[in-house]
């Protein structure tokens, strides 16, 4: 095995699968990166057992600079190799595999010996060929995944709500995360696409694949077997495992009827409530009371701590309806569900001081609803 | 006391003096950030007893936007403070303490109440009546601080080590540092300034003062009591405890005369040791091997782990005479050393294998010298 290659190209694609190499994996070879050199490609896998990620450098594209003498593959010790390789001191490096397993990387003047491990011992990649596949432009599917993860668990003590519910059913794909404290639901519809899913797929594997879609918006592909999912975007594919079990039915958590109805702008409202928190995470019990009074359109924000003092802020509202209201929650749960809406104006509705509450944006209401569950401070 | 400002100058203010203010303190008040109205000015202070800042905003620059309305003091909880300032929402806002030591903080509609403590239990800062005040600018001052500083002692088994040693004496300011594995010496002329003196200034200290120096060269003031240092940047006054007791003596430590000379890129040497460490870090005693062939002209440096491998790089050097030597050195002492030259030629003349061995600056010789002691491998 022997190639040289532009560095730059090289470290871009080491870059890329390391984010799914941990050091502290039980599987010792999955410390490794794999190496794979065909007659037009050198293919990079890492793998920490729940997520894989494959992806190719091709010769075909003369920006990459690579040229392969012969192919082969290893497996190298994945954080020194990514090391060296960005320490070289030269745009260009070339890798060779001889006496077995050993790697010499040179680049100028400089060159490292390294000891790698047999591929064939390396773990394979799941199959997964089943025909239907969703196509889902990249900013819409990183939205999708932005949206819904803040939602899910972290906590283990029921696993499956760790993860995001994907639906897809009657041309329509719904996502929706909740750890019983809040939830995110988004909706997309997909009129071209005729498929059945039903998966739970880990919000940590969606968190790293969301960090992968770059902004020129290229299409992500995915694609579910019964245990795995499969991602592809460009010449990288992320495969992540499934779930098991039941997803519990949120579609009745979401009331239907309000009381109390307050439009605002959500980026303003994030600043008055990342304030009110100040004090509020002082306090033993995290919460901020919001005050509404229907007559006067006046809504106010306050947090308090015994020991430190307190804070009031009267918050500009573009519209109040319906009855008078106080309601605490946790701000915590509340800055996640703004920074999920961006700068946008979004309704807020009411209907009791314990009863959940949600917030949709003010246009295209059906498409993305948060709701979050009050405080009982009394 | 009540006065209204431009937030982004009191901010300022805020993060000099927090630089001082330390939450692990275990005098609880200096948790806090004392503020001081007169009729023309704010005065912050902060401190952690080991050192103590204290910057002055002043009524005449039109630029703070300050209206004093009250005179009067009052000690804040520092991290409250400062993160409820910076999250307020206007850009001006105001503050005001009534009913003893509540004080008030408002900002458009945002109004924070947090309680104070009496700022007549804050400790005084210490009086220097030192007539002899030493001027550098501010880019030297900085330069002496972080050429000396990476060679102060990380250990408190000899706390003496843990300092810098100033030296004032014939108009020539010298400042010393050594951890007793590497030794760093810098000189200035100050040909105006017939004072003398022999002080040692935590390292610690140093490093926090050389944050606060700016790029725009304001001229850096020190002067030097019984058992502290008083610094003066502007309108900013930083204060430090001085060291007791006697530092070695370190002038013999550098050796007069050399067998082997070699001429580096700084800049070059630094890439190829990051390169050579790589390797190095992962064995147990941390040490790569430079070779010098003085007849062939040729310089190459090594470094090795028996579990990951081993890198070899030949080195471009300037200039090579004398003996040939085989060398071994911790690389992170040289990582140090090379990163206090910045962008320059150096010359880096050794004695012999166990014996320290000195980097200088190929220009300017006299002015700044490293040390570096090596290790012995067989």
């Amino acid at each position: 095995m022997k190639f040289s290659i532009k560095r730059s190209s090289f470290i871009q694609g080491i870059n890329t699968v390391s984010r799914a190499i941990s050091s502290k994996t039980t599987i010792p070879i999955l410390t490794g990166l794999k190496l794979t050199v065909t007659d037009n490609e050198i293919i990079l896998t890492g793998s920490d057992a729940d997520v894989s990620i494959e992806t190719q450098i091709q010769a075909s594209d003369e920006d990459n600079e690579l040229e392969i003498s012969e192919t082969g593959s290893i497996v190298l010790p994945a954080r020194f190799f990514s090391g060296i390789v960005k320490k070289l001191p030269n745009d260009k490096m070339t890798l060779s595999v001889s006496n077995g397993f050993q790697t010499e990387i040179t680049s100028g003047s400089s060159s490292f010996t390294i000891n790698g491990l047999d591929a064939n011992d390396y773990p394979h990649l799941p199959e997964i060929d089943n025909e239907n596949e969703i196509s889902l432009s990249g900013d819409v599917f990183k939205e999708i995944i932005n949206q819904t993860v803040i939602a899910v668990s972290k906590q283990e003590s029921r696993p499956i709500l760790t993860g995001v519910h994907f639906v897809l059913k009657d041309q329509m794909l719904f996502a929706v995360a909740t750890d019983s404290h809040r939830l995110s639901q988004r909706k997309v519809a997909l009129p071209d696409n005729n498929g059945e899913y039903d998966v739970i797929i880990p919000g940590s594997s969606l968190s790293e694949l969301s960090k992968m879609i770059s902004d020129d918006n290229e299409d992500v592909k995915m694609k579910i077997s019964e245990n795995q999912v499969l991602f592809t975007i460009g010449n990288t594919y992320f495969y992540s495992r499934l779930l098991e079990g039941a997803y519990p039915d949120t579609s009745r958590l979401i009331p239907k009827e309000s009381e109390t109805n307050v439009q605002f702008d959500a980026r303003e409202l994030l600043g008055s409530i990342e304030r009110a928190s100040l004090l509020s995470h002082e306090s033993r019990n995290n919460v901020v009371k919001l005050t509404i009074n229907a007559n006067d359109k006046k809504v106010t924000i306050s947090g308090n701590s015994p020991d430190v003092g307190n804070v009031e802020e009267e918050l500009d509202t573009k519209e109040v309806s319906g009855e008078d209201l106080e309601i605490s929650f946790n701000p915590d749960y509340m800055k996640d569900a703004l920074r999920a809406f961006g700068q946008t104006m979004i309704n807020v509705s009411f209907t009791s001081p314990l009863r959940p509450f949600t917030l949709v944006p003010s246009e295209d209401q059906e498409n993305f609803v948060e709701l979050i569950t009050p405080v009982r401070t009394f």
